[in-house]
């Protein structure tokens, strides 16, 4: 393709974003293909010649939209807000064009240097400490798997550098919550400490971790001959935005000598506000922090923030210097690749660049006080709504509801709630995710996006009234 | 920014993108600033008020563009070949417009049944053979640590499911050549196996494992009560392009139960000529192989093809099904958060799918054969010159040389070595990049950038004789 037709080609391609973007609302949230009928519109074997991309606008109309579901949408409810803004879009357009790869600083100083500078506004905005640094990982998963890394690291001495975990005398143990997100899990399982090993802490009546709870397991497997190494705490779960007590699983922490890594993936983006900051108070006592940049706060997926106390915990694990990757800089620059898993990364700094510029911290801290009051409204619309309930507190935007008709209760009731919320789901109107709590479903309703309005809420409520009525 | 502002702004990105690469030549190579230039052209603190974004195109020319090295560049000869065409770039940029994210199949099938389409044709493109499934994953250095964890779990019957690596009773062992790259030993280190169980085995005169050293290696292991786990090969190390021979590793991994994980990062693409394939003979006894779309294929970063022969041994460890991820359809379709190690994903297939498009088979093979053709030529000249020298066979794209006038020998060799190198990256004339090969300072010349033309090799030529010139 010559520059002149990628010109061409690429003019229709953002026309048709922003017509996208423009129209959101006449779309069916929720996909609602079969399972193979995206499959069975391409052909099984690769072009053999060139084919024109001309077409591209009305292609991906007939060949991919029909299997798209709307995450910009706003009446999109699932799973969580992943809003992505159009300076976030821009700036991933450019750093494609550019196409250049972090592998040293000098393989492209701007890609590290403009990752520095942002990450520390993200710090700033966040009111996380001066000396605290950041980098981008690509999702929050693999954050918190790079956190246990360097905790199961700190924990055995660095014992990779000798015979690694297998080598280890006493079993490592991890500690999240019952309410803990699935990455958490996964990431222990992959660090190699073992299901055996990993402890589901019992909650509180708000969802949260028990301290006390956690003193009594950390006890235990001291008693049994195991090793505390590390605690995640979640500000903001999956199913219901719970609140981990930071500051005093801090305290255990310390007394221990354990890593204690906070999953702020979706909430954290809330602490832009000065008054939700309460919620992870104790924050500073961490020793690492995720939040995601791809879910509430705008920046197009991947881009995970990761902030670290102690940058020599995190480099010393993930450091690597062959000799083609050494430079004659290297002792007076950040590389990128010593700070995850990863060693090749594009210019993710980019976009979390233009995003924040886009908004601003003002304009964000107004987008996300609108969600929240949003959530509010919407709670206290179902509370009063006769057989509806609200299960878990709402400290942010997300309202996790039930429908209770008389005499419906165990699998009965559970049946109800998944029948209603596939109807939404169905019906194109809104998304919703059903979850489980204390064993029996519930509904998500996760607000966040950032087109939605009051009047999208509105009609959600209603939806929701709808898929419960004969 | 509303979608209006998004066009004016897109079109005009789109434009500067075309321009961009348009006039790629009359750019320094490599970036000529200092460690904390570009850090000191931006804020210290985030905006707080919107900004416009109305200048970005010219805001890019003087804040980013001094600070990148130009990876697209005819004269790029460094690290590997990242070639970023421009159906990728918009795919991606249909990617980040439609804003979606895969964490199961539901949740968009189009991102999850594109994915399941174009990494089987990339299969049949390399010859592949057929039951094998591939997966997008972020780099190849992923890539690896997903095959070794796998590796790890398969040899353990699946540990992670109980005690984890820490209760197993003999240490795993991993076997890569002492040319591997960085990331397998980060990779290994990472999954716990511990720096005193990765074995570097001994090269042959091209630079290729030997397997009766492998043989000896193992042997030894398990006299000393170790149990072997895995063998990483490489298809084109990263040095010299060597090739490991898979056909005998194969047989040894058989013998012995091994994990065989071949990484093909930069070197892969070229089997999709027919007359390259010998160079991996055996492959299809392989249990895992990665090829990057991200280097010399042409897909923008990030976007690692990884294809494992037995499905199951890789979403058996990576699965997770928290009730929030569950979906009616997850009996009859592929939730890529199973085939990895992060839960969320953007749309990467899309850039592969029209990368793949936008050039055909056809012409994915003539460049390629082109870029062979290119670097024999180099190796000629070279080896025709006076003082200058071939240092390792050339079965690819990358030749390495060294200039050796009389009577420069050892550490007096190296220094004029990294000199020459320096000053050519410092005139901005091309990017190259400086390896070690049994222990000396060598120059690694990559070609493989799809805008190099056979003018560009001899200008590159001549720059080579200009950097020892006096
Ligand atoms: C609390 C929490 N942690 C982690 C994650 C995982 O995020 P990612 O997809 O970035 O890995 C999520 C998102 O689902 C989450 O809600
Ligand atoms: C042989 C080989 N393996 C692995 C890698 C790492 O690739 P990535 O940046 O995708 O992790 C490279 C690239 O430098 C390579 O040449």
């Amino acid at each position: 393709m010559t520059p002149e037709e990628f010109r061409q080609i690429g003019h229709a391609l953002i026309d048709w974003i922003a017509d996208y973007r423009a129209n959101l609302r006449g779309y069916p949230v929720m996909s609602q293909v079969a399972p193979g009928d995206i499959k069975a519109r391409l052909p099984t074997t690769p072009p053999q010649q060139a084919e024109s991309l001309d077409n591209l606008v009305a292609e991906i109309g007939t060949a991919i939209m029909p299997g798209i579901s709307h995450w910009q949408h706003p009446s999109f409810c699932a799973y969580f807000p992943a809003n992505a803004h159009f300076g976030s879009v821009l700036g991933d357009l450019a750093s494609a064009g550019l196409g250049v790869v972090g592998v040293s600083w000098q393989s492209s100083p701007a890609l590290t240097e403009v990752e520095e500078v942002v990450t520390d506004w993200v710090r700033q905005m966040l009111g996380l400490p001066e000396g605290w640094l950041g980098a981008i990982e690509d999702s929050a998963s693999i954050a918190t798997l790079v956190a246990l890394l360097c905790a199961r690291e700190r924990a055995t001495n660095y014992s990779a550098e000798r015979g690694g975990l297998q080598a280890e005398a006493k079993p490592l143990v991890v500690y999240g919550s019952e309410q803990s997100h699935s990455s958490v899990d996964k990431a222990a399982l992959l660090a190699g400490f073992g299901r055996d090993n990993i402890r589901h802490v019992a909650t509180d009546g708000t969802f949260a971790m028990d301290p006390d709870a956690l003193r009594r397991a950390i006890a235990a497997d001291i008693a049994a001959g195991r090793k505390p190494c590390a605690i995640v705490a979640t500000t903001g779960t999956t199913a219901t935005t719970a609140m981990d007590p930071i500051g005093a699983l801090a305290v255990i922490a310390r007394e221990h000598g354990l890593w204690l890594h906070v999953d702020a993936a979706m909430a954290g983006a809330a602490m832009v506000l000065p008054e939700c900051c309460y919620l992870w108070a104790g924050i500073e006592q961490a020793d690492s922090v995720v939040i995601n940049g791809h879910k509430w706060l705008g920046v197009n997926f991947d881009c995970s923030l990761f902030f670290v106390k102690q940058a020599d915990a995190l480099t010393r694990v993930m450091s690597t210097s062959p000799s083609y990757l050494r430079t004659s800089s290297d002792d007076k620059v950040r590389n990128l690749r010593d700070w995850g898993l990863p060693l090749g990364r594009r210019f993710r700094a980019m976009k979390l660049w233009l995003m924040l510029r886009e908004e601003g911290v003002a304009g964000i801290q107004a987008r996300i006080r609108r969600d929240l009051a949003m959530a509010q409204w919407l709670k206290r619309a179902v509370e009063r709504a006769p057989d509806w309930r609200v299960v878990a507190p709402v400290p942010l935007q997300t309202v996790c509801v039930r429908h209770e008709p008389d005499g419906l209760a165990g699998e009965a009731l559970d049946q109800h709630t998944l029948t209603w919320a596939e109807r939404i789901n169905r019906s194109g109107r809104a998304y919703v995710t059903p979850a489980q709590l204390q064993g029996r479903w519930m509904v998500r309703l996760s607000l966040g996006s950032s087109t939605t309005e009051q009047s999208d809420v509105e009609a959600l409520w209603q939806t929701l009234q709808w898929s419960v009525a004969e």
